[in-house]
């Protein structure tokens, strides 16, 4: 096993750049902890001029990424250009079909085509590995598919997205508004120039269908995510949270219910005094909570040029240490043929804690006309708490009602009769609360 | 690769039931992940007749445990008895001679034996899995031996022992004395009979050393530990920590610095507002700084039957899922003749921030002779807070220091100073501070 194993890399941005580095800086480490040599052998990107500051004079240029997963000079495929569809996805399946390892840190593309190419990469022998697709750095796809084997997952949920947290995180810390945030976010380069893929919480799905189907065994199913993102959090929001001991953390949830998978993606109070609450700024974390091992949580960068390398490059050192034609495993835990059709819990009957913030005029019966709402609909309340706020007109206050355990269809229901009964000045905000160790 | 891989297990206490009962619970999964079933075929335990709660009349008995390793009807030998001599050694020993691989939970014999073990496993080509051995079922392990091939680890820390987390989380909710929290310790089944081992360090240390090697290619040096326990903390600690906003953890830390790897066990100042300060009672915690992936933190169970099974069944099915004959990598991440020799950092250099509480007689120039002292040696302080504690005598005062980096050095001879000048009326109290994110 002392032959090099032969790299060929389509996609030569930020990420691209910094494997092509770190394989160069560290091959005599590697290779110690491979028991051979990795050499980036062959490369594809779009501007061949381009300046990257690494040296790619002894690889072979492709201009076709197809053309390149298809070379009998690679042993491994690396796909790093983006997109769900189009290039990438066709030189991933030109690999797979070729008997090429895969290693990908493409999100989209796998929320979207992963079970059809995990079940090629299983026919073919070969590893689709995809350490980098979800939460960067934090070896979760690792932990999910290996170390918990034999374990039954009930729930995983985590801080997928950077921009979001590093959004709620400056907004709590600093008091500013969202949209001052978020301009911030995008100075630093911490969100796009369009932000709406991010803030509105498609990305934390996409990595969320991942997870939800290594964790169940089922398909991936990002189309069935209930979504809401974090634009319409405000500091009201924010400082409310904090007076109850929550802090507001964008989540991507899967749980095992008795009637489905619940898989969904808002804004989320969690205690401030979890593990969780403490992540900050642009670190992501995933909780895995499961039958034997019982509840683990990993923190680390979730985005970067540097931290996603480092998880490409575990993928592509663990095809090293393979034998040739050897399987580490199936791609999402379980053979792709055997994955089970996803089987959705419906959104109305999620179970748990809300945070319910309410802007009414300043009349005698408001309070009394909500609690009846509430109790209309069995909601149990564990704090009803009616706040004067400094930014509001005199005549205008804040009820801020926290529920016991109650479901997503009696807080609508309860929601609706209150915008009904005419007292609110401003749409019910509606948060779910998380339990968190 | 649909033959069943062969388990042979050897000590039946609590883990090892757990192992057996949840490789039957979880036999139709397993093999779904695996490819093939793995069934226990062999067991051994010093008492035959003890009802453990599970079936194994379908698993050869042996009285012997060397016998078992032996065995030609097993591909796995399982370790579990413990102690780092006798049995357990000669066990696995015969076991890797044998050419079967092995997966052991046993710290304290892979922090005296493992690069002789792991020399043994390499030569014969079999694994040596030993997840379970540091932070039970915390994927530790394999994140550092698998996830960050090519990064140079500069740091790794930890909380690696729940009984000593769980009396210093419950010292500082309850205000309860270390004696107190021992005895509840005791009680509930988090600490031995006798504790020495968990509340001096020594467990840390075993758990610690392993990681230092992962982290650095060195070979192992367990004896080579700074060690200071948590017996000597205080309440008066624990409040003046808070009242600085650090809270006290028991840390295992391994650093690589200009002159050699410190590694060093003892109570240690964190910020309160860092994530490895909310990780409470019997929780373990392990921190990794690297290069290219940055911080990394996993959280999770460092102990128990079920937590400790998951990390060894994690570890079975990954050689479930390697073919006969394969090797996933060396033991310590590198091959184990060529870890480096254990090049020890002198304690007296480690640089850093210290916490030192002093308890003074209340007279005219004390301050500034403590103040003079900690000039003469160099140290600069962050903060010098002289307390009231109601606990102490009218004439008698608390002074606490907060230092800027400095080094080990320097404090011992500030202390020693302060000492001779014959204004304490209790010895000094000095406890390191860690950065911690």
């Amino acid at each position: 096993m002392t032959e090099a194993l032969r790299v060929g890399i389509a996609g030569l941005g930020t990420v691209g750049a910094s494997v092509v580095r770190v394989l160069a800086e560290k091959a005599a480490e590697l290779q110690r902890q491979c028991g051979r040599p990795i050499s980036v052998t062959a490369v594809s990107a779009r501007n061949r001029d381009a300046d990257r500051g690494v040296d790619l004079s002894g690889a072979q240029w492709f201009n076709d990424p197809v053309a390149l997963a298809k070379s009998a000079e690679i042993d491994v495929f690396v796909e790093l250009m983006g997109g769900d569809e189009g290039p990438a996805r066709d030189a991933i399946k030109a690999a797979l079909d070729a008997g090429r390892h895969v290693v990908t840190a493409n999100k989209a593309l796998l929320a979207k085509h992963g079970v059809n190419l995990a079940e090629t990469a299983e026919k073919k022998g070969v590893l689709l590995n995809y350490e980098a697709a979800v939460a960067g750095g934090i070896p979760v796809i690792k932990t999910m598919r290996e170390a918990l084997a034999g374990n039954s997952v009930s729930r995983v949920f985590g801080i997928l997205n950077g921009t979001c947290n590093y959004i709620l995180t400056r907004m709590e810390a600093e008091g500013l508004s969202f949209e001052d945030c978020l301009a911030d976010a995008q100075r630093l380069g911490y969100a796009e120039a369009d932000p709406t893929f991010d803030i509105e919480g498609n990305d934390t799905a996409h990595k969320l269908s991942i997870l939800t189907s290594l964790a169940f065994g089922s398909k991936i199913a990002a189309d069935d995510i209930y979504l809401e993102g974090i634009s319409n959090i405000s500091q009201a929001d924010i400082r409310a949270a904090a007076s109850l001991g929550y802090r507001i953390k964008l989540l991507g949830v899967a749980v095992r219910t008795d009637s489905g998978i619940e898989q969904r993606v808002h804004p989320t109070m969690v205690p401030t005094q979890s593990v969780i609450a403490q992540v900050h700024g642009v670190t992501n974390a995933v909780a895995i909570q499961s039958d034997i091992l019982g509840d683990l949580l990993l923190v680390g960068p979730g985005a970067g040029g540097n931290a996603t390398a480092s998880a490409v490059i575990g993928d592509i050192a663990d095809i090293a240490k393979s034998q040739p034609g050897f399987q580490h495993g199936p791609v999402f835990g379980r053979p792709a043929k055997e994955l089970k059709p996803y089987k959705k819990a419906k959104m109305r009957s999620h179970a748990g804690g809300y945070f319910i913030r309410l802007t009414v005029h300043d009349r005698t019966g408001v309070f009394a006309a909500i609690a009846k709402r509430m109790a209309d609909a069995d909601i149990s309340l564990e704090s009803i708490v009616q706040q004067a706020d400094s930014g509001l007109d005199a005549d205008v206050k804040t009820v801020v009602l926290v529920t016991h355990e109650t479901t997503e269809a009696a807080v609508r229901r309860a929601v609706e009769g209150i915008t009904k009964d005419g007292h609110l000045t401003d749409k019910a905000q509606v948060i779910r609360i998380e339990r968190a160790e």
